[in-house]
């Protein structure tokens, strides 16, 4: 199991970054990278709260997606005023989630978070 | 009230748009625009119900924010196999949504709402 190493790509990839996880759609995190950069500015978003309500809405539309017609949910992206987050389906089970801080790049984090998922559902499967 | 040219603005700039729409979050949109262009491919996607259901979503993560300490919610994307969505508020009753084909310029999109929600935004005072 190297879920680590996976995040530690995306972090390392995205400028801005403030968290990563691979999460279960039960809202428990099998493995989170917080880089320490900036952590003062992060530390007052209590993200795993965050990250919980937006993986709920994830589970969701997952669910939804059945009755609507436009396909499987492959990606969420959820914007406020202090933190860009991107999340993107891995199984029926899991999703992988990046936290930005507003100046971070987000095209990159969806580009990170594309060619990360295939390997984390290699390492879940 | 000039919705139709700010949301012509929208579509026009945008490779792969297929619908825009400003809509409150009782469901009912005030103004749409479906560009002819592609329309089979769209015909199939019921995006009327697929947008209804997202922005029941933006409404919800809305109501979330004041919990979370990430800030007010500016931007929710939603984005599955046949249909990138991207939807920006607009006030607190309104926001804008913008529907792409999957090969569509997401970027520009995102770029486009951000730049038509204050105009909108005037539009409805």
């Amino acid at each position: 199991m190297a879920f680590k190493e996976h995040l530690e790509a995306v972090v390392g990839s995205v400028d801005g970054s403030v968290a990563c996880s691979v999460m279960g759609f039960d809202g428990i995190a099998v493995e989170t990278l917080q880089p320490d950069a900036r952590a003062e500015d992060v530390a007052a978003l209590d993200l795993q709260a965050a990250l919980v309500e937006y993986g709920n809405i994830l589970g969701q539309l997952k669910n939804t997606a059945q009755t609507l017609k436009t396909g499987a949910v492959a990606e969420l992206s959820v914007n406020s005023e202090k933190v860009l987050t991107i999340m993107r389906m891995v199984n029926n089970d899991y999703f992988v989630v990046l936290a930005l801080l507003p100046d971070g790049n987000y095209g990159k984090g969806r580009y990170a978070l594309r060619i990360a998922a295939p390997k984390l559902a290699r390492e879940l499967a």
